[in-house]
């Protein structure tokens, strides 16, 4: 029996509710299936933690975190802390620190999910995306000059090193040899004169280590209107810290909302734990009504557990929710229905177990 | 009578075909309504001018745009030549040499336009777009050092400038309060912790001049989620250069696609030309072939005579194309039809001939 050392960081807003209902689901999980066990242990910190000590984790957090096999993150942000003070202290930071440079967001319209376009389904919405997570335009690097006065100046510079660049797109490459399926690079060197001529240079010459593979290029803008036009060409995707950031929220909006986008932050050499997350943020509009949607959280949890290595368990887990979605008995508001997000999360709990059950 | 002088480039690829319709259209207009005449002055600029003079327009070519009234361009962009050096060497030099600062692109779903959305109507899909064009992440600042070694490290600085954020943010408030529209900004001050979050104060800040203007404020991942879940939320909306121009493709997906998808690059205080241009590339797989959807340069054309100071002829030009698409006799491939780029030109003069002798 193999133990998993998990760090919960339940956040803001609604982040505790969906990751309790993550928790339950892999408690079961691990209860029925045998083979591994989990130790949660819980860190109070986000925007609350904040407002009472003036920083975002404690100073060792970084540290604390160190010895885990994983990280599963609720959200994190609050009305009255800056965005960008509470994220660069804990996502971000967690992100930068533990060398997480690979974001997976599966975008795949599961079978009873909504859709707002027409046409969509399972069969025409069901991309990969890899998204670039430690450098590029959130390397934090820029200047603000002269404030104040007339002549302010305000830079931000994004950070596209050799290294960074060509691991996340190897990363990308090696998904798509796997799987067999297309890499689409998206970039946008007519405008990025620098960083994505760099990208792109770079997606041609590991390209070349993969000629089985079948690639595609597109600038961003084309992209983000192809993903609405026509999703089905994009399968396995790679891109910036930045346009990952935007397309994947295109992608939430095909792929049955944010209630259902899950994320994994990896950092493929083990070095580091790797942290996991629904994407979807804090929601303090919904917060302590119990009616937030956990798919994300759950299908986070899936992401955990193909990490893990019981992809078999992965895939019965996103089945489940999949279920849940098809049966619209209990759903969440943002689905159209008015279950509580502990409902959800207990018929997960029973379609899981008993899709665990009947493949002994 | 007044006289004004345009340069048309007409460009690479499907360009000359679309703004040759745009010139007929003008001049049919002019003859009939009496109050203005076009001098039109070509320019042989583009791709094809570069494989032959190594360059993408004359050297004295700004000099020689200056003295026009407006700049009325196809497209730019040619398989051979990269595309960081065409839009450079024309479409962005222009933009910023002549200090057009404004980027406006109307984002509305004509009746009968087709719409991938389900519910989208002319009441859920009418915005406009202010998109700041002149600086941000498109000002070409950056560096690309130790080219080959394994520490190669490239960067990319978007510049905000005091001067160049207010006066596009003001340019936004003044039209936000003039038609009475809420103003929308987007950004992402929580990633981009230095840019950003002076773009967020200068959009406070110059709302206080406004107090009559309601306001909102989205990040760029959440807002292209709900361009697509809920355009309805949008009215007028201003943003950064890049933002600006994946937000507005989202745009052109939802409004009819890239054949509707019109642009004006504004210099507002008239010191240089303007430039007007459909927002659709050079689209070279279609080229040659009199099949390109004109009615994007057409619409340009319509901001054109807005611009000029005759919204009246500019609102029926606009009647006349959405006519086009509500017969849905003449229509081009892209909208399902299998009428030729000229057909349709012909077509809008004969409506757009209507409707300025019946309010005569
Ligand atoms: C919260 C924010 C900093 C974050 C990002 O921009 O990466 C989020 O939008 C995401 O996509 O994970
Ligand atoms: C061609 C390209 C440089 C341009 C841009 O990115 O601005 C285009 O996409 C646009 O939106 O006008």
């Amino acid at each position: 029996m193999k133990t998993f050392k998990v760090a919960v960081i339940p956040g803001d807003g609604i982040g505790p509710e969906v990751i309790e209902e993550g928790v339950k689901v892999m408690k079961k999980i691990a209860q029925l299936d045998g083979r591994m066990q989990f130790e949660f242990t819980y860190f109070p910190w986000g925007c609350e933690y904040y407002v009472e000590h003036g920083k975002m984790m404690a100073d060792d957090g970084i540290e604390q975190l160190k010895s885990f096999d994983a990280i599963y993150l609720g959200a994190v942000g609050y009305p009255g802390v800056p965005d960008h003070i509470s994220l660069w202290g804990l996502l971000l930071r967690i992100r930068k620190e533990f060398d997480q440079y690979v974001n997976i967001r599966p975008i795949t319209l599961l079978n009873g999910a909504p859709c707002p376009i027409i046409g969509g389904s399972k069969e025409t919405i069901d991309m990969l995306f890899i998204r670039e997570n430690s450098e590029g335009e959130y390397a934090g690097a820029g200047d603000w000059l002269f404030k104040g006065k007339p002549e302010e100046v305000v830079l931000q510079t994004g950070v596209f090193s050799r290294k960074g660049t060509e691991r996340i797109i190897r990363y990308a490459y090696e998904i798509a040899a796997e799987s067999g399926k297309t890499l689409t690079s998206i970039s946008k060197a007519n405008a990025l004169n620098y960083s994505m001529v760099f990208w792109d240079e770079v997606f041609e010459e590991v390209g070349n280590e993969y000629p089985n593979v079948s690639t595609y290029s597109y600038l961003v803008d084309a992209a983000a209107m192809y993903m609405i036009k026509d999703p089905a060409r994009f399968e396995v995707v790679v891109t910036s810290n930045l346009f990952g950031d935007i397309l994947t929220d295109i992608g939430a909006a095909l792929a049955g909302g944010m209630g259902l986008a899950a994320g994994a932050n990896i950092n493929p050499e083990r070095v580091y734990p790797s942290m996991f997350e629904p994407i979807h943020g804090s929601a303090p509009d919904i917060a302590g009504k119990g009616i937030a949607n956990p798919l994300a959280a759950l299908w986070s949890a899936s992401q955990m557990f193909d990490f893990f290595g019981y992809e078999d368990i992965g895939e019965q887990l996103l089945v489940a929710i999949e279920k849940v979605l098809e049966e619209k008995t209990v759903l969440t508001p943002d689905l159209g229905g008015n279950s509580s997000t502990t409902e959800i999360g207990d018929r997960v709990v029973e379609l899981v177990s008993a899709l665990i059950e009947s493949a002994r």
